[in-house]
C-alpha cells in the first residue's frame, strides 16, 4: 500500500537530511502509531501514563521527521523488554537533592519513561527556585532529546536535555570509539513565532547519516569518519565495521577538540555527575548490538542531565519573548547565499511536524515488517490497511 | 631586550594553537605585568579591589598561553577609559532575582570587573540553593571565558560562563555577520588530576588564528571564512575586510548548522535573557572599530551569562572527583594517531601556565610598544629593563 509519489516526496522533501531519495514509503496515522506502542509498552506491564508517555516521545521523533527515533525503534525497546534487560515498572526517585538539583536513579526503566519523570523535576525546581536540574543514573536510551525542552517551553521555561549514548565517537587525535555521539538539546520559547529548538549530536553526524549512506551505496563526504586503523574514510562500511566517528569539527585543523569538548561535556553531566556508566563504558542500546559487551562497570545505565531555567528567573516573561520575536525575525532575514535562506533553529522540525501531522508519518517497508512482528508476538492489533492514512 | 632563542622556542612550543612560528618575544614576569596592569586601572578611577580583579583575568590569559586576551589587549580597554566610553567605577547590582537566578546591570563597567562580580553572585546562590545563575546586560568584553569557571571549581562546583561579543561569524548558509565568536566555557573539579576546562569559540577558529594567518602570510585552512560576496576563501584579509568567519563544523555537509545553534544559544542566554545587545548589535570591543557603529540599541551594552552547579548537590564531591579521576586517566589512554596522544580539555592551557609561571609571559615588541605607551600617558612606570624576566 504505497503512498502517492506525491506525499511521499513531500514527505521526503520535509526531511532536514540531505538530499537522499527515500525509499517507498508507506504513510501511517501518528495517532494511531501512538496508541499501538503505548498498548506494546502496556503488553509488557508499564503503567498506562508510563506507556502514554514514552509513545508519546517516540511519535515526536516521527512527526517531527526524525524518523530514527520514532517508531522504527519500537523493535529495539520490544526486544529489550521482551528480554527483560529492561524494568517495565521502574520505581523513579530522587536519590539526591538541594532546593535547584537532583539526582534520579531511573531503576533501569525505559528512558522513554524515566526522562519525563526526571524533565518534570527539573520543571519543578525551577518553578520554586527559579532553575532546575537533574542528572540521572540507571537510566536507557530516551528517544529525541528535543522533545524535553519543548516540554519546558510550555511553561515559559528555556529547557535542555542532554544523554549520554553507547560509544560511537573518537576523541581528536584518537583511533578508537570513546564518546557515544552525545546530544545537547535547548528550547527557547519565543511570542507570536515559534520556539527556537536546537537538538543536536556533537558528532560531526549522527549516526543514522552513515546508516543512510550505506543503505543508499552513496560515499559519505570527508570529515564524517575514520576506520578501525584511524584512517580517514568516506565508505560507510568501514566505519560501521570497527571504525568512529569524528567530533563536531571534524579535524584538528577545523576544531575537532571542540567537538570533542562538548561530547565530553555532556558525558561528565550526564554520567559522571549522576553515576552511571561515562564514555567507552555506556551500554549499548539494542540487544543485537550485545547489552552487557562493555569490558567494565563504572556505574548504573546510562545517564540523562534534564534542566530548566524560568524565563521569568531573568526578567518578565512577555519582554523576554518579544525579544525573541525579534531575533527571529532578525536571523531570517539575514543575507543568504543564492537560493538558499537562513533558518532558525527548530525550522526543519517543525516544517516537518505540520505537513506529517496532515499527511501522516512515512514508514518504510521494513518498519512495518517490524511493527508486524511486535504485534504477532504481543497480540497488539497492527493493520496496515487501517493504519494507513492514505486508507483512511 | 630578546629573550633567549631556546626560552622563546620553548615557549612558542607551550602555546595551544597551530604551529606558527612566533615573532621574537621578550620574557616579562606575569607579577610584574599584573601590578602594571592594576596601576593603570587605578589611574582610571578603579576601586582597588576592582582594578587587582580586573588585572587577574588579564593574567590569566596571558600565562595560560591566550596571548590574544592579555596584556595584549591592554591598549584597548585603555583607550575605552580615556575616551569615557567605559564606567570605571560601575555600581555592579542585581536587577532581578529568584533564589537560584538573577540577572545583573553592570552599569557600562569593565567585563573584567563586572565579570567576576557576576560569577561569584552565582556560586553564591549554588552554594545556597545547589545551583545559581546570572545573566548580565550593560556590560563590556570580560576576557577569557576560561577564567570563570577555573573560581568555581576551586570550590568543588562545575562552573559554566558565555559571553556575546561583537558581530564576525554568519549563519549556516548567510553571507554577513551576525553573531560574535560567542564562547563557552565549562570547568570540571577532579581529584589527584588537574581540573578539565573547557573553552571554546562557537565559530570554526576564534578570529585570533585569522589574524596570525594574516600576519604570517599564510593562507588558511579551507572552512574558516567566506569573504565579503560570501565566497569561500582562504586569503586572511578577505575574512578581515568584510567577510565573516563559519560557524564551528564550516559548511553544512560538516554540520555547521550544529556551531551556528550554539553560538545562537550563547546569544540567547547572555543577550536576550539579560537585556542586552544581541545578535548584529552587539557594539564593537574597540574603540577604533567604531563603538557606536551598530545600527540599532536593542538592550544594554553586551551580555554575559555565568551558571556553577555544587558537585554536591549531585553526589558527594569525593566521589564525583575519584571517578573524573578515572575519566581523565581513561581518555588520556585513548589509542592515537601515530606520534599523537589524546589531550583532557584544558592541558595545553595548563601546560603553558607551568611553562610561563617558570619563564615569564612572552610579549611581541608591538605589544611592549603599546604598554610603553599606556604609560607614558599615564604615568605608570613601565620599565622594559626591569620587567624583563631575562633581566631579573
Amino acid at each position: 500500500m504505497a503512498a502517492p509519489a506525491a506525499a511521499a516526496a513531500s514527505a521526503a522533501a520535509a526531511e532536514p537530511t540531505e538530499a537522499y531519495v527515500a525509499p517507498p514509503v508507506h504513510l501511517f496515522s501518528a495517532d494511531k502509531l501512538r496508541t499501538f506502542t503505548k498498548r506494546v509498552f502496556e503488553h509488557f506491564g508499564c503503567p498506562e501514563e508510563d506507556a502514554a508517555s514514552a509513545a508519546d516521545v517516540l511519535a515526536a521523533a516521527d512527526l517531527r521527521g526524525i524518523d530514527s527515533h520514532g517508531v522504527a525503534r519500537l523493535h529495539a525497546y520490544f526486544e529489550l523488554l521482551e528480554a527483560k534487560v529492561i524494568n517495565p515498572k521502574p520505581d523513579v526517585r530522587i536519590i539526591h537533592e538541594t532546593p535547584s538539583t537532583a539526582t534520579v536513579d531511573g531503576d533501569n526503566g525505559l528512558g522513554l519513561v524515566v526522562g519525563p519523570k526526571a524533565n518534570r523535576i527539573a520543571m519543578d525546581k525551577a518553578k520554586a527556585v527559579g532553575s532546575g536540574w537533574v542528572a540521572v543514573q540507571n537510566t536507557n536510551h530516551y528517544g529525541i532529546a528535543g522533545y524535553y525542552p519543548l516540554e519546558a517551553i510550555k511553561e515559559d521555561m528555556i529547557g535542555m536535555a542532554m544523554t549520554n549514548t553507547t560509544k560511537l565517537v573518537t576523541p581528536t587525535f584518537g583511533i578508537e570509539r570513546m564518546l557515544g555521539t552525545n546530544p545537547i538539546a535547548v528550547g527557547v520559547p519565543c511570542g507570536k513565532n515559534p520556539p527556537v529548538v536546537i537538538d543536536l549530536a556533537t558528532s560531526a553526524v549522527a549516526f543514522g547519516k552513515v546508516e543512510i549512506a550505506n543503505r543508499t551505496r552513496k560515499p559519505m563526504p570527508e570529515g564524517w569518519c575514520i576506520d578501525k586503523e584511524g584512517a580517514p574514510t568516506t565508505v560507510p562500511k568501514e566505519m560501521m565495521e570497527g571504525g568512529a566517528l569524528l567530533p563536531l569539527g571534524s579535524d584538528r585543523e577545523r576544531s575537532s577538540h571542540k567537538g570533542y569538548c562538548l561530547s565530553a561535556w555532556v558525558d561528565i553531566m550526564t554520567a559522571v555527575l549522576s553515576g552511571a556508566n561515562w564514555g567507552p563504558f555506556a551500554p549499548p542500546f539494542t540487544l543485537r548490538s550485545g547489552v552487557n559487551a562493555t569490558e567494565k562497570r563504572v556505574g548504573k545505565g546510562i545517564g540523562h542531565f534534564f534542566g530548566a531555567w524560568r524565563v521569568d528567573g531573568f526578567r518578565p516573561a512577555d519582554e523576554f519573548k518579544a525579544q525573541m520575536d525579534d531575533w527571529v525575525d532578525t536571523f531570517r532575514a539575514t543575507k543568504a547565499e543564492p537560493g538558499k535562506k537562513v533558518l532558525i533553529p527548530g525550522d526543519p522540525e517543525r516544517e516537518a511536524l505540520e505537513e506529517r501531522s496532515r499527511t501522516g508519518v512515512p514508514l518504510t517497508e521494513a518498519v512495518v515488517v517490524d511493527l508486524e512482528d511486535i504485534s504477532r508476538v504481543t497480540g497488539v492489533p497492527f493493520d496496515r490497511a487501517l493504519f494507513a492514512v492514505d486508507e483512511a
